[in-house]
C-alpha cells in the first residue's frame, strides 16, 4: 500500500528527534527507476515555505529520484538561513543515495517561522535511508503526520500498473490547494509530461475542493512520481482516471480527519451557468462559519446557506434558488420549502444540494463543521 | 442619548410578541421635521430581507418621515408573501402616523426564512406609536436586541446640532456592510444628498470595516435622518466628521459585543501600494479561523498573519514583510524577529500591525478572536 504498492519505489519513516514528542517525523521515498518522472502541483499562497520554493526548482526538471519529508517543522518563514537547510537536507540525501541534489525534492510539515533542528535532521537521513524497503510505504505515512490522528494511504490499480500515495493533513485546509502534503507514485511508464497533465486535472477536482477551514497552508506539495518498474505504458485516460481515484481517495481521508469535525460536508452545487460559478458558489457555503455551527448542532439552517450564496458574484437570482439538506428541499424558488424537521442530521455525512436555477454546470465541494473541539485544538497548538 | 439626542425625533420601544420570549422586539422612530431628508446604506449581500428591499425603494425618494424596527424575524427568503407583510407594516405606521407609506423605512433582525407573525407585529405599531417620546431613544435600541448583550448608543454634539444613533448586531458581522441595523439622526439642516454624502464616507472606514465572522447577512441597513429641526446647516466637514464619530463608536460596540469573543481584533496594514491592498490584506487576516484561534489562546503566532497575507493579491515581497503583535515587531522580513514571549496578551484589546514594506497607505480592520462560546452560540440559535 502506500507510496510502495508500485513497484520500483522504497519508503522508510523513522523517529529522528525533530519533534519534541519523540514520534516518527522523518519519511524518504526513492524512486528505483528505471524511469524517474516526476509532476509536482504546490500551494498557490504567495507565502511559501522554503522546501515549496526548492521542490518547485526540482520539479521544473521533470526528475526527481528521491523525496525528503519531515513532520515537526514547517521550514516557512524562515528566510534566507531557512532555504540554506532545505537545500543542506538534499544535499545530504543526495550523499547517502548517491543522486544528484537537483533530483531530491524536500517537503516539510508543522510548526511556521521556526528553524528545524538540522543536527536532528541530518543524522535522521541517513537513518532513514538504512532502513528504505519496499514495504515502507506505511511507515512513511505515519512519519507525515502532524495532528493527523490516523495516517492516510490510497491506492488504485491499473491493466498491469499501480497509483498509489500517501497524504497528511488535518488542519489549514483549503483549496488551492488544500494544506498537506501529498506523495503519490506509480509503475506507470509515464513521461513527465503525462504525469503533469493527469495530476493537475486530478487536483483541480479533489484537493482543490475540499476545504475545512478556508486556511491555505504555506507548504502544500503534492508530488507524482513515475518509476516505469511495470514496463507497461497505459492510455492516457485510464491513468488519469487512476491518479484521480487516487487524489479523491486522500483528499476524503483529510476531510474524515479533520481537527475537531464531527461532519463531513458534501456541497454540491448544481444549476450554474459556469463551472466557475458552482465552485465559488460552493466554496463560499463551505467557509461560512455560522452554517458550519449550525450543522453542528444538526440544524439544517438553509437560510445561512442562502446568506453565504448570496455574498459570491455567481449567476442566480435570489428568488429562484432551491436548497436540498439530506434529500429534503428545505428551500424552494428563494423561501421555505419543505418541513426542516424532516432532515435527518444524525449523521457523519451532511450533504447540501444547491440549485442555482441558472444552467447546467455543477461542482462538488467538501468542508467540515465549526466546533469546539477545533477552537480548543488550534487556541493551544502553534502552527 | 440615541435616536432622540437629535431635536426633532420621537420613539419608542415596546414588547409586542414577535420574540417568543415576550422581550422588547419592535421600534419605532419618528422625525417631526420640519425636514425629512434621509439617507440609507444597505446591506452588499445580493440575497438582501423583504425590508431591505422595501426599504432601498423609500430612500430613493430622499425623504423618511419614520422607520419601523423588528427584532424576532428578519423577513429574509420569505418570498413574495414576506415582502408583502413589510408593504403591510409600512402602511401600518402610515395610516397610525398619519404619513405616507412611501416614506416609512422598515427594518427587520432575527431568524431568516420564518415569516413575520403579522398578528402580534401590526397592533404593536399601534401601541409603539401610543408610547413616542423624545426620551424613547433608548427603549428604540434595547428593543432592536437580538444576540445582542447590550444595547448600543452613541452621540456626537456640533456646534449648535447633534448627531446619535442607535445599533444591533453581534454576530453575522461582516464587512459590505456589517450586518446591523443602524439608525442615525441628526437635527442638523442637511439635504439627502448631503446625508447621503456623510453616510457613505462614514460607513466606507467604519462598519464596512468591522468583521467579526465573516459572515454577510441579508438585513444590513444603516439609516441617517435629518430634521433640520436645529435651523443650522453644519460645515460639510465637520458634519461628515460627527457622523463618522457616532458611525466609528457604534461599529467599535458591535466588535465589544461580538458573540463569544473575548478579544478584540485591531488590525492595521501599513506599507500598501493602495488603499484597496491594505483593506485586502486587513480582511484575509481578519477572516482568518486558525489565527482567531490563536489569539483566543493568547499565542502570537505571526506565522498565521503570514499565511493569511499569503492569500491575498496585494503587492507583497514575502521576504519583506513585518508584523507586530501588540508592538512587538515578532516577524521582521518575512521570519522571526524579536522573541514572541515579549508580547503581553493578556487583555481584551490585541493590536496587529502588518506591514507590506511596499508603499505608504493604510487600513484598519477590527475583527474578534473565535471561541467554543461561538461555535456554542451559533450552533444553538437558528438565524
Amino acid at each position: 500500500m502506500s507510496v510502495t504498492a508500485a513497484k520500483g519505489f522504497t519508503a522508510a519513516g523513522i523517529a529522528a528527534g525533530i519533534k519534541d514528542s519523540g514520534s516518527p517525523d522523518l519519511a524518504l521515498v526513492v524512486n528505483q527507476g528505471p524511469r524517474l518522472a516526476a509532476a509536482g502541483v504546490f500551494t498557490a499562497n504567495r507565502v511559501k515555505a522554503a522546501p515549496v520554493l526548492w521542490s518547485q526548482q526540482v520539479l521544473g526538471g521533470g526528475r526527481v529520484s528521491a523525496v525528503v519529508l519531515n513532520s515537526g517543522g514547517a521550514n516557512a518563514c524562515t528566510g534566507p538561513a531557512g532555504f540554506q537547510d532545505t537545500h543542506a537536507t538534499a544535499e545530504k540525501a543526495a550523499a547517502v543515495l548517491g543522486h544528484s541534489a537537483a533530483e531530491i525534492a524536500v517537503a516539510s510539515t508543522g510548526l511556521i517561522g521556526v528553524r528545524l533542528p538540522m543536527d536532528a535532521l541530518l543524522p535522521g537521513i541517513e537513518k532513514a535511508a538504512a532502513e528504505l524497503s519496499p514495504h515502507g510505504g506505511e511507515k512513511a505515512a505515519i512519519a507525515i503526520k502532524t495532528t493527523d490522528t490516523v495516517h492516510k494511504t490510497a491506492v488504485a490499480e491499473g491493466d498491469g500498473w499501480t497509483v498509489g500515495g500517501m497524504a497528511k493533513g488535518a488542519g489549514m485546509l483549503a483549496p488551492g490547494l488544500a494544506t498537506m502534503l501529498v506523495v503519490l507514485t506509480t509503475d506507470a511508464d509515464v513521461e513527465a509530461a503525462g504525469l503533469d497533465a493527469a495530476l493537475r486535472a486530478a487536483t483541480r477536482t479533489t484537493f482543490d475542493r475540499v476545504d475545512s477551514d478556508g486556511c491555505m497552508s504555506t507548504n502544500d506539495t503534492v508530488l507524482l512520481l513515475a518509476s516505469g518498474a511495470s514496463g507497461t505504458t497505459p492510455e492516457p485516460g485510464a491513468f488519469a482516471e487512476a491518479v484521480r481515484t487516487v487524489c479523491d481517495d486522500l483528499a476524503r481521508q483529510l476531510i474524515g480527519d479533520a481537527e475537531g469535525a464531527t461532519k463531513d460536508i458534501r456541497i454540491e452545487v448544481v444549476g450554474a451557468a459556469t463551472e466557475d460559478d458552482a465552485v465559488e458558489v460552493g466554496r463560499s457555503i463551505a467557509r461560512n462559519n455560522l452554517l458550519k455551527c449550525a450543522l453542528h448542532g444538526e440544524d439544517p439552517n438553509w437560510g445561512r446557506v442562502l446568506s453565504a450564496i448570496g455574498t459570491t458574484s455567481a449567476a442566480f437570482d435570489p428568488d429562484k434558488l432551491n436548497v436540498a439538506i439530506n434529500g429534503v428541499w428545505v428551500c424552494r424558488d428563494g423561501a421555505a420549502g419543505e418541513d426542516r424537521d424532516l432532515v435527518d442530521m444524525r449523521y457523519r455525512e451532511v450533504r447540501i444540494t444547491a440549485d442555482l436555477a441558472e444552467g447546467t454546470e455543477s461542482a462538488v465541494i467538501w468542508a467540515n463543521d465549526l466546533t469546539a473541539d477545533y477552537v480548543h485544538e488550534n487556541s493551544a497548538y502553534s502552527s
